[in-house]
């Protein structure tokens, strides 16, 4: 078995040194980093043995454990990912680099010339669970735009973490890119973490990726700023316009194509002018495919069918990451709003209908992330809105908000040139 | 004298109704924006009696504790303020209203039409010091992007705010907006700070104007986005290749047209080939306008003057708001750079040269908000950068960097538009 690291880490010289290669990040040119990036490409691939021997002994641990299997084989078998991986990373060096342009340009009549240009942030903290495949995603987007990163996995899947970190430092140091470009905080103890979230001299953004308990520890603890989000209690409601024969197969695709992520459907809002038609058929539609129901008493009386059960009281403010589905009559598009507005977690909701007068309500008034018109909520993600990427969901307001891509692990800074000009 | 309110606050209540006020703001069209804010300007000027009568109960006890007068005509004096005041959310109405610009749009293979709308924040709070000018100032630009406020002013002057906030309430409801629209915390226990702190259900971003302490006790002690800045150690670098007599007035301009301001100079930094020649002429021409120096050994080695004195190890970390001038020789554009990353609180910094690989040297390695070449770090602010308005100057990288106006205080949301489309 590899080695476990156990001695004490030093979080503020970790900080330093990610701080001190992000100078160097800054100055390399598009074409520096996008052929660091097809060097990692090839030396993951060179490496997978390696790599694969290393999550081998994190699967028997977990298997030893008695951790779930189809957990396991789900996110923390790199197996039949690692082809995946790889050809991530060659895309990554294909997409424009957002670091450089310059924009916002104008002279003032004092003569200054003022602009803005795009720069890295600088130093990216991430803490994530499990899936190991982050880890190479986070660390090569960062590279692409010239941030360094400090990377916190998950404990259940450190010997793979630390051989992918080896791997991608190797391809670093064949460009002369400084190793600390990409460090890894190698211990289980979660009191580096908190540590790390205190580092704001040295860290310009945290991206928590993993559940509520997560992100609220992260955002109660942390001095450095937090992309929140990730969670997502999702809506669609269905107008009494809407075209339900074509609203079916949306429901069903936002509700089962992939359940357990963020941006799948948690409750269906129905007219009440519809309901009673239209509810049996979403329950004969879901049911086939094991989904069950949680429904409002006004629902529960249109529905006689043992998949359908009384919603509790916090039934409407859980993230269901599974065949469940709330479902709730509502007098309207003003009353669907208000639901909304009360449980929704500002990542993904959408109406179906016919009315562009109500469509347009909708759509002005629901301050989420996403808003759909005719549309699965399956769609918010970097790769679906393409974006060719994504590090992250935004769900909170500032800097950027839904799926952040390349251009949101940037920022700018102002570049104003005068002749020896003093202000009047 | 006006109570002072006593009565216990809910905070969460608060933010509930400014939530609430919110969806109403997010509503409003331009035309109506600007009608209120044109009656709060009316209000103003027909309500200054009452506004300086309330000042002058907060100037009485200022006086009484005896605050010194120079801070209280500085800070706390409205009487000669009310016409730039009032002047000033004239000008708000008139800006252009960022809020509703749909951008980057394009449809995808799928047929999904994307596009992201600039939208109201939501709610911004804001906690600040004496100056009352700022409730005016933060409600009106608030309002103008739609966004409600909660402000918390300095417990000098909280009469004067409580009066302010009275008339731009009552401007909102001549025009039936929500008075919530514009809330105040009327309580001088510092607890309600922490309170306030806590409300990111209800929150979406703080705003801090103050010192280092109150940035730093946001940082520490919220749960929602802080916008970090308003600290400036700024430096200029004399390259060897500055033209000298040209650069004199940039330095003196930097550093003694308002030097309680944070964009004023606090570090110059001088290459060693022309220390012996440059640092008396600077000592000269600012030591006339009553600037001390505060030099490094190689520099103070160069000067005999009263006016000089050796730094102290700490002397080059601080923002001096006042006339010193650190001072120091430097061994060229490289070591200037090592210095500003070291000390530099990343606001405003620049380089005074005739040398362009120099400055793009400068420009490049400089992660400050603002970068300049030949010209006073001075111009760090909205007015002067020509963006009409200034909500806070923010030194940390994430949603907005350096001078932030209307735009700054928005955000968006992703429109998708489909055809009952779901996700392959």
């Amino acid at each position: 078995m590899l080695a476990t690291p156990t001695q004490t880490l030093n979080l503020t010289d970790m900080g330093k040194r990610a701080r001190a290669a992000s100078y160097a990040l800054a100055a390399l040119t598009t074409v520096q980093k996008n052929a660091a990036l097809l060097t990692i490409a090839d030396l993951l691939e060179q490496e997978t043995p390696a790599i694969l021997a290393a999550n081998q002994l994190d699967l028997d641990a977990a298997y030893a454990n008695g951790t779930d299997s189809i957990w396991i084989r789900d996110r923390l078998d790199l197996a039949k990912r690692m082809p995946g991986i790889i050809a991530d990373v060659r895309k990554v060096a294909e997409l424009p680099d957002p670091v450089g342009e310059e924009f916002a340009q104008r002279t003032l009549e004092n003569g200054l010339l003022v602009k803005k240009r795009r720069v890295p942030l600088g130093v990216i903290g991430t803490i994530y669970e499990s899936r190991p495949n982050v880890t190479v995603d986070i660390a090569t987007l960062a590279l692409k735009t010239g941030n360094a990163t400090i990377l916190r996995g998950g404990s259940d899947v450190l010997n793979t973490n630390l051989e992918l970190v080896r791997v991608l430092q190797l391809a670093l140091e064949q460009h002369h890119i400084p190793a600390d470009s990409i460090q890894y905080i190698a211990s289980t103890d979660r009191q580096y973490v908190l540590e790390m979230l205190k580092l704001h001299h040295y860290i310009d953004m945290i991206i928590p990726r993993g559940g509520n308990s997560l992100h609220n520890f992260c955002r109660e603890n942390s001095t450095i700023p937090v992309i929140i989000g990730g969670i997502g209690i999702c809506h669609l409601f269905v107008d009494a316009s809407a075209n339900l024969d074509a609203s079916l197969p949306v429901i069903h695709n936002a509700k089962t194509q992939r359940p357990a992520v963020c941006n799948a459907l948690d409750t269906l809002l129905v007219h009440e002018k519809i309901a009673a038609e239209f509810l049996p058929r979403v329950v004969e539609n879901l049911g086939k495919d094991s989904v069950v129901f949680k429904a409002d008493p006004a629902a529960l009386k249109l529905l006689d069918d043992d998949r359908v059960t009384l919603a509790g009281n916090d039934d409407f403010d859980i993230e269901w990451m599974g065949l469940t589905l709330g479902i709730k009559v509502v007098s309207g598009v003003e009353d669907a709003i208000d639901h909304i507005r009360q449980h929704s977690t500002q990542h993904s909701d959408g109406i179906l209908t016919e009315d562009s007068h109500n469509a347009e309500i909708f759509l002005n008034a629901v301050d989420s992330a996403a808003v759909y018109i005719n549309a699965s909520t399956r769609f918010t993600d970097g790769s679906a809105l393409g974006l060719g990427a994504e590090v992250a969901i935004s769900t909170q307001k500032l800097h950027a908000r839904g799926p952040m891509a390349l251009e949101e692990l940037t920022t700018y800074k102002w570049l104003v040139t005068g002749d020896y000009t003093a202000r009047a």
